[in-house]
Parts: C-alpha cells; structure tokens; sequence
C-alpha cells in the first residue's frame, strides 16, 4: 500500500480545539499542523492536500503540489485571494452543526430584535418592571438574502418560530411557504422586509451591497416602523458608514452584525457601543474542527478513490 | 330575540390596548369596562360574564349572578384566590399566539445561555473581539417541567432548533423525540437536565417546588458545568432565596427569570443587576387583548347555544 500523502492544517482557530481535534483525526495519514513551532520551515513540496482558514502568505509557495484545497470555513472568499492559491479543486466547509449554529445565532438574533431585549436590559438595569406593547413573530416579516444552505435553514427555524419569511438568492428558489426573489425582484423583496438577514457569500457582485440605498428600500410598515439589519454573512457585503448613517437617520431601527469590513472590529468603532447594534466576533456559526476534519477525512476518501468531490467552490461565481 | 347580557372586563392590562381590542369585540353585546371612570358605581347584577385579570376585590360581591367567569391569562392561580369567587366555571385563555409569544422567549432565552450572550455583550462594553468556545445546541437537554399546551410548544421548537429536551408532567405524555417523565421520574428527568424550564401552573403542589434540594439534582455533566434555569410559569413555584443561594454557590450557573414571588419584583432585590440573570417583567407571553376576546366570545356563544365550555379549570386540581 502507498504511503498516504500528510495533510496541512494551516487554521487560525481556537488553538485548543483545533489540537483536541486533531487526535482522533485522520487515522493513518500524517498531519502537519502549521501552529507546531516543530513544522516550522519543513518542506512542504510533494504533498496533496491542506486544509486553510486564514493561511500564512507564503502557504502555497512552499506547498507547491496540493492537488485539493479545503477551505476551513463555509465562505471561501479569502481563500480565493491567497496569494499563489494552485488551480486545482477548492472545497468549501459544509457541514451540519455549522448550518445549525448559523440558524441558532439568525433566530437569536431576531428574536433579540422582536422581543425588545435592549429596553428590557435597560429597564432592568435601573430596576423598571414595565411592560411594552409587544408584537408577536407573525407580525413580522425577515427577508433572507442568500438561499444556500445557511439561509435555507435560517428560513425554516425563522418560519417554525412564526415569523413570516421572504428570501432571494441568484437563482430563483422555491421554498414552501416563503415568497421567494431572483436579481430581478430585489426591490420587491425589500419592500416586504421588516427584517433583514445577509446570508451572502463575498463575491464581485455581493461586496458593498448591504448600502443606503438598499437599506431605504426596506419595508417601514412593520409594527416596529424602521427595518433592522441583521449580517451573518461577510462584512465586505456591507458599507460601515452607511450602516451607521442609516441608524442615525432612522432608515434602520437597529442591527445586528457578527461581520465586518475589517475584522478584529477596529477598538475605536462606533459598534461597540451602539444602543440598538448588537456586535458578535464573526462567531455567529463557527466551525466545529472534529466535524471539519472529518468532513476533509470524507472527501479525501473520495477522492482518492476516485468519486468526485463535493461542496466544490465555482470559481467564476467566486462562492 | 332576548337582550344579550353585557360582559364584565377588569383587566390589568395595557389601557390602550384594552380600549383598542374593544373597539370591535363583543358585537351586540354591551361591554362594561371597569376601566372607565363612567362604570365606578354601577348595578352589576344580573349581569352573567366577567373577563378578569387582577380584578377588583369586590368584583364578586358587586357581580353576584356570573354565570361564566373567564381568566385573561393561561394561569389561573390569581383567579382562584379570588374573595368571593362564585362556583361557577371558569375557563383560561388558550389561544395560539400566547403559546407562540411564550415558545418564543423560552426558545430566545435558552439561546441567550446557549450562545453566552452576556459573556459576548461584556466583551463588546470593554471593545474587545474575542472569540469563546462554543457549545452547539444539540450539547444541552432542556428538561421542560408542565407539558401542557405551552410545554409542549416549547419542546417542539427547541427541539427544532437543535437542543435535546426531556419533559416533566403530572400524567406521563408522548412526546416523538423527547424523553418524558412523570412524579416518579422527577430525579432522573433533573439528573438529564442542563437548562431546566419552568412551565407549570401555580398550584398547592408546585407552589415551591423551585428550590435548592431540586437545583442540586440537575445535570452538571453539560458543557458548561452548572446549569441553568428558566422560569416562564409561576413566581409562587420558586424560592428565590434558594435561585439566590444556588447561583451564589455555583448549584445554578444562570437564571433567567419572567416570574417572581413577588410582582413587580422589588426595587432592591439583587437578580435586577446580577451577571448571569435575565429578568422580564412577566411578559414572556402577554395575552393578545384582542386573541382574547374572540376566545371569549366564541366560548360565550357556545355557552348561550348549550354547547360545553372549553379549557375548563380543574379546580380541585387548581389548573
Ligand atoms: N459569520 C459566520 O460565522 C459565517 C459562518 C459560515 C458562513 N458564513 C458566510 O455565509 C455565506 C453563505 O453560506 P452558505 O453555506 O449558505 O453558501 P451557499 O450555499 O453557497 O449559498 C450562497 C447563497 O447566496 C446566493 N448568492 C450568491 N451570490 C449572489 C448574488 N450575486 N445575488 C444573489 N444571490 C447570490 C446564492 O444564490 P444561488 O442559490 O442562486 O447560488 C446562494 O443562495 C458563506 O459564503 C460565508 O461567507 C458566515
Ligand atoms: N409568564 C407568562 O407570561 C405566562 C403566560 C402564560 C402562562 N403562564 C403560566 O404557564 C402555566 C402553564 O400554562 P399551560 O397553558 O401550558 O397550562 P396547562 O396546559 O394547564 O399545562 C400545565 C402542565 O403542568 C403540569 N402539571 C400541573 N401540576 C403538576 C404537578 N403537580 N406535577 C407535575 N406536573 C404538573 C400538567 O400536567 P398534566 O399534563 O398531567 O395535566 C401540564 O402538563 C400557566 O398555568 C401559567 O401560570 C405564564
């Protein structure tokens, strides 16, 4: 039996969880984790495989003869701009808990927004017992952009728990029970959304396009008045200043945002501090790296067997 | 066609909200509402219905001849306490938009644990982007103490959004996917449990049942170690001395709390500024004023046409 060729792990994880892991991992191959200050200037030539999520610069020049690339996350966006990334077949993270967690943080998040959490915690924190008027799921309608995995399952737990949902994506869906857009029906899509998720990839056509002008789109008939953004996203989809400028104006009533243009969030960025923003660390849906690997485990299998490749990333499309 | 008797409504509820619902409810039907000034004095006898929530004490005594006496919420305790209360039936409110509104702060609040919304909100205060590790939904079992119409509702959506549940009632349920117990199975169904939920009734059995030698049998073998509990039932089924002691002693990890001994909660008790409590006002499930009424004039008109009432309390039982 050939020697089966190691595999690189280059992630910018939790340390921890990436070495508890990787114990039970890939049983029988070799795993050069990159963090291991014992790899460090080790040749990398001859070797198939590496698994990336915010590799070093100089990955693919000293690992010149990969001949699959998995992405450590669901968007590949910064790995197709890796400096020397090969042409060869780019995988994207796919996985259950992944699609879970992003679900659990969209539905908190809204229900975060819908239940007025804010003014209770303030009400609380001067010891106010005070009720509000309070609508219900049903009274609100969240429009989901981006109908892939993630924002499929969004649409399904956002509709159990009774909001009435609407989504778009670039090729026209059919989900049972929610109005569904293509390209051609944004403005349409808009008017219906009182809240609005971004479960977009960063693509050419995707970056910038959370903006004001598409935010003064959004339906102000909800029983709360002003739309709220919600990104799970890419923080290269949104533009910070007009957020900010729309909270300010009243166009958006509030925002949730677990992405940013520029990530770690700048110590000095209004978010922080902002009444009606609540800031998570890009944690919305992390992945869980047993389940990485041993979806990179999966994959390998096939394709050494020689089944094709799932969860491939389509260049052109840029996801 | 005989004169429709008029309808009692002492609600303590938002005024607005009330005098809104009103506007088109009980058609043909005159509609006493003691909120008004106009009705201070008036000649109740004779009169056969009264809508109640926190009445007058001498709603009873003013009104000797209700035939049916509706409760505007799903719990009856306060109802049932009531000086002068005639042996009459008395029916609570069942309605869909209170189990959904109660589902969704059970579901917000076991998320807000789940995803360590504190830990994040403190880390945001003092700017600082930091990433925790993060247990996914299917790690905890939320054990749901009441299985009835809003415990059921709730394990059917946490169950949806990827937590396991285990369920407490007086008579054993079957639940598809879920673990159920009755009086017996009290310590195992604790000992499975990391967040517990409270959805009981308020009655002589579970006035107290919330205490210190229950926290101690709940499961620490969860991700998080200690657990957690949410109460969306009845204040007068918790010691809060007891929640106090045990989050103070690491029994409890956190609380999350819409009910109280006591309502309002006073001004100076500690769970208003602690770090690992949520407090609402008890308004995990307000009744939808106008939900209500349409519940009560369907049971009207089925009472009038000789059909039998439905949701019927149980007075022994005292639910
Ligand atoms: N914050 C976090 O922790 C976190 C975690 C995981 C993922 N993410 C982000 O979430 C993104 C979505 O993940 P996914 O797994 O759901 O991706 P996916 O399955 O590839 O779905 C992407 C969706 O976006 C749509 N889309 C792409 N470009 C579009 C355009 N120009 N106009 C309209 N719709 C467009 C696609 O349309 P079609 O259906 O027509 O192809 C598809 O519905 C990832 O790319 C990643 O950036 C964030
Ligand atoms: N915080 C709020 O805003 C809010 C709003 C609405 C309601 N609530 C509270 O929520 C409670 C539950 O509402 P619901 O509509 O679900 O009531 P329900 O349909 O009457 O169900 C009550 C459940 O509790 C169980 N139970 C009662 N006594 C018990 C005992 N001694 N031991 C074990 N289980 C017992 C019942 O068991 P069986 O199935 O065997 O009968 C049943 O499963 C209400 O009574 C009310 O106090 C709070």
């Amino acid at each position: 039996m050939p020697v089966k060729s190691p595999v690189i792990v280059d992630l910018k994880f939790i340390p921890e969880e990436v070495d508890a892991a990787l114990v039970s991992a890939f049983p029988g191959r070799e795993v050069i984790n990159l963090a291991d200050p014992v790899h460090e200037g080790r040749d990398l030539k001859g070797i198939d495989y590496a698994v990336v999520w915010k590799s070093a610069p100089d990955l693919f020049s000293r690992a010149p003869d990969l001949k699959v690339v998995f992405s450590g996350g669901a968007g590949v966006d910064h790995v197709l701009t890796l400096p020397g990334l090969p042409e060869v077949p780019l995988v994207r993270f796919v996985d259950r808990s992944l699609t879970t967690r992003m679900s659990e943080w969209v539905v908190m998040q809204c229900l975060l927004h819908l239940r007025q959490h804010r003014a209770y915690e303030a009400r609380a924190k001067a010891h106010i017992w005070e009720d509000l008027i309070q609508p219900e799921a049903a009274d609100i309608t969240v429009g989901v952009m981006g109908l892939g995995v993630l924002g499929q399952d969004a649409i399904t737990k956002l509709s159990m728990m009774g909001f009435k949902t609407v989504g778009w994506s670039r090729s026209k869906k059919h989900i049972e029970g929610t109005g569904t857009f293509d390209a051609d029906g944004l403005d349409v899509f808009l008017s219906k959304t009182d809240f609005l998720v971004g479960l977009l990839p960063l693509t050419d056509e995707t970056r910038g396009i959370f903006n004001a002008g598409l935010f003064a789109k959004l339906s102000r008939k909800g029983p709360f008045g002003a739309p709220v953004f919600i990104n799970g996203g890419r923080g290269g989809s949104q533009v910070e200043t007009d957020i900010l400028s729309s909270l300010e104006s009243g166009t958006l009533g509030a925002a949730s945002l677990d992405v940013f243009e520029q990530e770690p969030l700048s110590k000095n960025s209004p978010f922080w501090d902002m009444d009606n923003v609540y800031v998570t660390p890009h944690v919305a849906a992390s992945s869980d790296v047993k389940a990485l690997f041993s979806h990179v485990e999966q994959q390998i299998e096939r394709f050494e067997s020689g089944q094709p490749l799932q969860h491939l990333v389509d260049r052109k499309a840029g996801y």
